[in-house]
Parts: structure tokens; sequence; C-alpha cells
């Protein structure tokens, strides 16, 4: 494996996640550039490197430089960045890979297609790495890079990546609204999330083994109208905006069931 | 364990699983009584049972009596049965046990709170089965008997047990709907539902071990407003459902978030 000499721009979730992947393989993070002092003395330390809260401090002669912050924060990392001889990538789901292209001949995009908490450690093993780059052999390094941690390569443009990052938010951040709500329902009700998570072990299996296509049940699916009225009616308890939403699914899963037929 | 002789009403989803469960632990299911001919034979010949497709040939020797069809065709079930001596119940979510009464001294709820696809065997191995009964004798008997295929007995009245059947809708049926959103999107645009695996087992995951309230991410929950416009632009190329349906969860993401706060 060739290793690389790492810098990471960013201390949140992705840069804690992928720099101590990266140092767990034998790279080396040589320091972290982040603009807020504890998260970064916390991430170099956790890692073994040096930090620095000046972006003109950086250090001019790591092999790769990561930008993993907000995608609205990109722009202002991009002007204090000088201009570097090693490869340079962003982390973004949303950014194109062009966007890097003032601050070094040799960029590209390194998004990992996976959902990051700060404390919740996890595997990158099989998470597919979006890669683009300026060239073959800078897609080809970025490739061995992602591989050499667990993760997946692939090689797409920016409209993919933006249609993979839009993707997520429906299997993720949406998936996850659902089950806050069950369990807020739950709770107000006298029962627990615990009595939930069978149903939501067989769903999720349901739908990764058989095809989410094949596996919906349910009043709505059925056209239980009956059943979607008194649930309308029993969520006047909660926020006016679950009603909607009951609505607005239970409607959508009966158009999408008729367009399959 | 004491064995019962059952007779299985309805040759569904949640017939076809049950009954398959007690015949594999030793109970005898000694008749299916179905509408649908084919169906009430099949499942008749997999769990080595009689079948009938008339009311009024129903076993009436039978020590427990199970009610699966759909909550409406409930009603038209009841006035056909004759008087039985055995224990009667159903597995609706959402019917009251008291429609039982005027068949049975003894009746009850016996409603397994799981997703249920015909042609996925799955384990009844902790799933909640919320019982209601007549009385302590009847509630102690489903109790047993839930236990006996390995699920687990809770004992709740009709309205907790509306209230877990709409956290189900939102847990199961409206999470399986997101998956099958961005599997559309993802066939639509040369990406692949595969890609999406990693992240869905990891968002179940956390959610599951550390609560779905401390795991949101993503672009409504960061106040992203930028990417969330972006999103709803994309998503022009599809349902226009699909739209409303990003604006209103991530309005919701936000609004949750705030009230959390």
């Amino acid at each position: 494996m060739v290793k690389y000499r790492i810098v990471q721009i960013g201390a949140g979730n992705v840069a804690t996640h992928i720099s101590k992947a990266f140092q767990e393989v034998g790279h080396s993070v040589v320091q972290v550039v982040g603009r807020a002092e504890a998260n970064a003395r916390a991430l170099a330390k956790e890692v073994g490197a040096a930090y620095t809260i000046t972006m003109s401090n950086i250090d001019k002669t790591a092999d790769l430089y990561i930008i993993s912050v907000p995608d609205s924060a990109i722009p202002n990392v991009l002007s204090a960045l000088p201009q570097l001889s090693g490869i340079v990538v962003h982390t973004s789901g949303s950014t194109p890979a062009s966007a890097l292209q003032k601050v070094s001949e040799s960029y590209g995009v390194f998004y990992p297609f996976q959902t990051f908490s700060k404390a919740r450690s996890i595997s990158l093993k099989g998470v597919p790495f979006c890669i683009e780059a300026s060239g073959a052999d800078v897609v080809s390094a970025l490739s061995q890079i992602a591989a050499s941690i667990g993760g997946k390569p692939v090689e797409m443009d920016s409209e993919q990546r933006r249609w993979l990052h839009l993707t997520g938010v429906f299997a993720c951040n949406f998936v996850n609204h659902m089950f806050s709500i069950s369990q807020v329902i739950a709770q107000e009700k006298g029962l627990t999330f615990d009595m939930l998570k069978p149903l939501i072990r067989e769903t999720v299996s349901k739908a990764l083994e058989g095809g989410p296509e094949n596996s919906q049940t349910g009043p709505a699916i059925r056209g239980d109208s009956e059943t979607i009225e008194k649930h309308v009616a029993m969520l006047k308890d909660f926020d006016t905006e679950w009603r909607d939403i009951y609505r607005l699914l239970s409607s959508s899963i009966w158009n999408t069931a008729q367009n399959n037929d």
C-alpha cells in the first residue's frame, strides 16, 4: 500500500471518521486545519497530528489535502488556501470537482456515501466512495486510498453524485425522521420505541433483500381509506405537519403502486 | 406447553405466518377457512389442515379461532360465524376486542406487531403480540400461545393498540416508501440500490442503538436551504408529490429539532 501524508481540513463528523480510518491503516495525518480550535485540537490529538486554526500555516509538503467542511464553507476555504502541489479533494456530495482547480493541478472528489455521527464509530467497509478527479492518475490514486480504508471506490461525475446524495436524503434522513415520529407517538402514548424494533429490523431486512418495490404493506397500499382517516384523526394530538405527512405519503404509496402495475 | 387445536379464518399474509409457526411448535391447525379457495387450500396443505370456503362448515370443536382478514371484512366474518365455545381472536391493530363478544364468551385480540409478506419466511422471535381479552384466563392463555411461538406477549387495551399500529405505519410503511423513492431515483440516474445499502444499514443501526432523536444528519437539520432548494429543483424530473414530500419532511425535521432544543 502506498502511504500518504495527509492534511485534514475541517474537524467535523466526516473529517473525524476518515482521518481515524487513515491513521488506522497506516497513512499519516500530519496536520488538522480547523476554524474551531477545540475540534481541531481534539481530532489532531486522536490521530497524532499537528493542528492549526490558520489556513496560511498549512503544511505545504503533504501528498493529499482533504476538505471536509459544510458546503457553504468551501468557497472561504478555497480562497484562503495557497497553491498546493499535492492532491486536493473535498468530501461533498453537492459541490462540483471543478471548484478545486484553482488550488492545485491535481484535484478531485472523495465523497463517502454514508451517515457519520461523531460519537459513533462505524466501519467504512463496503461504503461507496464517489470519485471524480482532474485526471486518470488522480482517479487511480483516490481509488486506491478509498480501498485502503475498506471503501468501495466508484467513479462518477458531479451530476451523478448529486443524484446519489439526493437518494441519501430519502433513504437516510427521511427514514430517520419516520423513526423519530414513531418514537414520539409511542412514548406519548405509554408505549416504547423498543416495541418497534422487531418491526423496524424486519422492514429493513425485507427491503434490502427483496427490494422495497416488493415489500410495501399497510393501509395505504391496500387502499384502506377507513384506517387512513382514523389515523389522520388520531394525529390531531400531534404536530399538524404530521397529519400532512401521513396523508401525502399514503397518497404517494398508492400512486406509486398504481404506476408499477 | 399446552397444545391447542386451532381454526385459522383467513389465509393471507398474517394467517400464513402464524399458522406455520403454530404448526412448527406442535399446535394443530385443524382447519383453514377462507373465501379465496386457492389461498385456503394452499395454506391448509402447508400446515396439514382441512379447509373450507363455507363459514357454516367451520369446525366447532377447536380451542382457538383466529380471524386474520382485512379489517373491512371482519363484520362479514362475524355475522357468518355460529356461536363458538372456543376462544375467538382477531389479529387486527385497529379493531376493538369487543367486536368479537357476540360469537364467543371467550374472545380477545392477538395482534402481532410485525410486517408480513407471504413469500418471505420470518422469525416471530421477540415480536410483540398485543393481547387484550374478555377475562384474565383468556389473557393468560393468549400470552402463553404467543410465547409458545417465540413472541413477546404485551397486554394492552384497544386504544394503545391503535396507537402502536399508527407508529408502525411511520416506522414500516413510510420507511419502505422512502426506500422505494430512493431506489427509483437511483435507477433512473444510472446508479443502483446496492450503492445505498451500507447507508441504509448504518442509518437503521444508529437509530436502533442510539435513538433516532440523536441520529439525524443531512441538509434539513443543518438548515442548509441552498441544498434543499437544489434537491427540490432536481425532483422536477419525477412525480410532483415527491417534491412536496421533500419540502414537508425537511420542514418537519427542522421543526422537530427546534422543539427538542
